[in-house]
């Protein structure tokens, strides 16, 4: 486990002052790192690390001499995949420099040169993703999606022995932002003859966390769980947007495709999981009766502290509540630490047949939902089905979501005296069909 | 349609005797493309294209002033990408300028020296492929397998509508003569109360046709039908290698994952579309009673035009054999034009949502079966799911294969007094689980 250090003290305080804001997502204790350049700039992106409402250019601090080593040096790519690949010991010294520099008392004055305004700043997918992989740990979620198709039986077989996933599509991940497009498809209704090909009407968002993989594994050499959390570099926030009408229609036998691959949203900054470490739990306890998990997939060191405590929370803005100036309306908050299969054991299982993964490798958790309708992580289970409208403010209802919603999705941790640890945003705005 | 010209004409000969010989795979009318260097060498892999037992160094020639424009010069990069990306003109122009120097008649003396005996060379997955989709659009291997697991209910109602497909794994995909290493994962006999995890018992092959996608299109943009060859560079082997004992148990509700990731395996030399313009036929003509398909996918034009006369052969040497001498036992043979949904289909579908493609991305046709035993295309149907053997040379018997089974695949146009325009092989030998 990634142990604590000086990094996590809470009493830290920035030099940036917006970092030491109460609620700030970005206080010293975090330093998630992302790729950004300036806005407008048409310029190369770069590495930076998020500190209040600043950034830090990790490669120009590291030109001047601010930084060492090649964790460092590797923020002046234009992805994070080098730095992914170089592992925690490259990455935790990297920390602690991101650490001393910006901390009250640190070079604030060579630190100052190296800082860019986050508002001035442009944002993009942080890693080359090779591919991508959307798990189904949330037993809560499965349930209710599965008593849809299933009311007898929800769950199958499978769901308490096998982490669930499958390959998504990375082409179309984006980063938060990116306004995204309704997509067309064949749909076909319970009581129609036969499909038509027009825009989705049962649009959905999914509430996922994501993880990118640090080092790989070399093709047929599994990552055993005693060692997967050497290979995980951070965690951001994922919508795997789904058309639910097209993946009616299509997803039997080999599953989803057409319904997920038209785009995926993700949060900029990616949580490293030494930021974390402050926020690990022990894994979800299973409920009397459930299967141990296989022993690939448990050992005591990891039922002790595979979880993560994160608070998640989605809401939708609307254009009428845009214009009235409302805040988006919250719908689910479901906490990370219900999920019944960990990041790592996810990453075990992956590479558990021989599959190699590769740095900047992403994992969606799956639809995190907890047991009750203000934890679920997707409106088809929020609308149930479509069968319950969901009221929002300005007298408007929806069951799916229309053009013009805003999906604004948060996660964070904090309690116990521990400073906050933000992910910042994940938003993406919907925009009609072509 | 890409038109036939002076470099499809039978007559024409090459200056490289061996691409003369009756039966070569790549004689002057085919020029595939692929990615090599010389074998142990550790050098830079660079784009090379086939001719009889030799590749040319296309990037040398370049060098050398033989072959002239961008297409030449993308050649000079480990991986095809940027070639894909340039689109059917810079091709055809390559093409050309290809056939007129290894001709007989062209520049033998200048094209000798940028020659390297295949036998000398290594060959390597010819581009950096993004995203890896795998079809289904064999309707017999589809009934086939349906029929094992729904017997009165083999194939499902969205089959003739919807070109299904999966995203597949691309970090695992292999060029033929790697070896692929059995997969553990967790197995599950229909009378066992709980699964084990274990070597894969149950391993299969499944003969496919893989499509390198040309130059992408924008997310959001659908490429129609109408455009779609614009979108296909060209056609390799695909050994898509399944694990059915992993698959029976993991498969629902979001499909195969870990039954397939383990492995894909690929021929290195693309056939391009323009070498397969004299094998274009009429697509697969539906029985009375099918639906049309929907306008997005139906033209007029690609209905005289969308199929692929292409033979395929699947044979598998084992370690016995390989000591006897014997050559490797062809189980299925099945011809390509019998597909359900042509390779422009699977474009139009899978972008038909907005999803965008990019260069070097590769589709899997899925496994190409046609209506009787010795037309199937994977071995869990020659074997009826395990229930029937398979009669080998040397009083051997199989089911599923064994370690140090070796499968070849083959794949060919011919007939009509048309040149033969062969893919080569995709090769790989089971070794044992770790």
């Amino acid at each position: 486990m990634t142990s604590l250090n000086d990094t996590h003290n809470p009493k830290l305080t920035s030099w940036v002052p917006s970092a030491n804001e109460i609620g700030s997502d970005f206080p010293i204790q975090n330093l998630p790192m992302g790729v950004f350049r300036n806005a407008g700039s048409n310029g190369e992106y770069r590495g930076g690390v998020a500190i209040g409402n600043q950034i830090l250019d990790v490669g120009k601090a590291f030109d001047a001499g601010q930084l060492k080593g090649d964790a460092a040096a590797a923020c002046k790519q234009s992805t994070l995949n080098t730095l992914m690949g170089l592992g925690r010991g490259h990455w935790v010294s990297l920390r602690d420099q991101l650490s001393r520099l910006l901390r009250s008392g640190g070079n604030e004055k060579e630190g100052r040169t190296c800082l860019v305004d986050m508002a001035g700043a442009e944002m993009t997918v942080p890693a080359r993703i090779g591919d991508f992989t959307d798990f189904y740990s949330s037993i809560n979620h499965a349930t209710n999606v599965g008593r849809m198709f299933r009311p007898e039986n929800p769950l199958l077989p499978n769901y308490k022995y096998v982490p669930i996933a499958y390959h998504g599509r990375s082409s179309s991940i984006r980063v938060s932002g990116t306004p995204t497009k309704r997509p067309t498809g064949q749909l076909k209704g319970p009581d129609a003859e036969t499909p038509n090909f027009d825009a989705c009407r049962r649009l959905d968002y999914e509430t996922e966390l994501g993880v990118f993989v640090g080092p790989g594994n070399v093709l047929g050499y599994p990552i055993p769980l005693e060692e997967a959390e050497d290979h995980v570099f951070g965690l951001c926030i994922l919508n795997d947007w789904s058309a639910r009408d097209i993946q009616t229609w299509e997803y039997q036998p080999l599953g989803p495709f057409m319904a997920k691959n038209f785009s995926s949203t993700i949060s900029p900054w990616i949580v490293t999981l030494e930021a974390l470490a402050p926020y690990r739990s022990a894994i979800f306890k299973r409920p009397k009766g459930d299967p141990a998990p296989l022993p690939y997939l448990h050992t005591k060191s990891h039922e002790g502290s595979g979880g993560l405590d994160i608070n998640i929370e989605v809401a939708v803005l609307t254009d009428k509540m845009r214009k009235n100036g409302d805040l988006p309306h919250v719908i689910g908050a479901p906490n990370f630490k219900g999920m019944y299969w960990s990041v790592f054991q996810m990453l075990a299982h992956h590479s558990s047949n021989g599959c190699n993964l590769n740095p900047g490798d992403l994992f969606g958790s799956g639809t995190v939902s907890g047991t009750t309708p203000d934890t679920y992580g997707s409106i088809l289970e929020a609308c149930k089905g479509g069968k319950q409208t969901i009221s929002f403010p300005g007298d408007e209802e929806r069951t799916f979501l229309e053009d013009g919603d805003e999906v604004v999705m948060r996660a964070w941790c904090d309690g116990d005296g521990k400073a906050r640890i933000g992910f910042g945003e994940c938003r993406s705005v919907i925009v009609s069909a072509a």
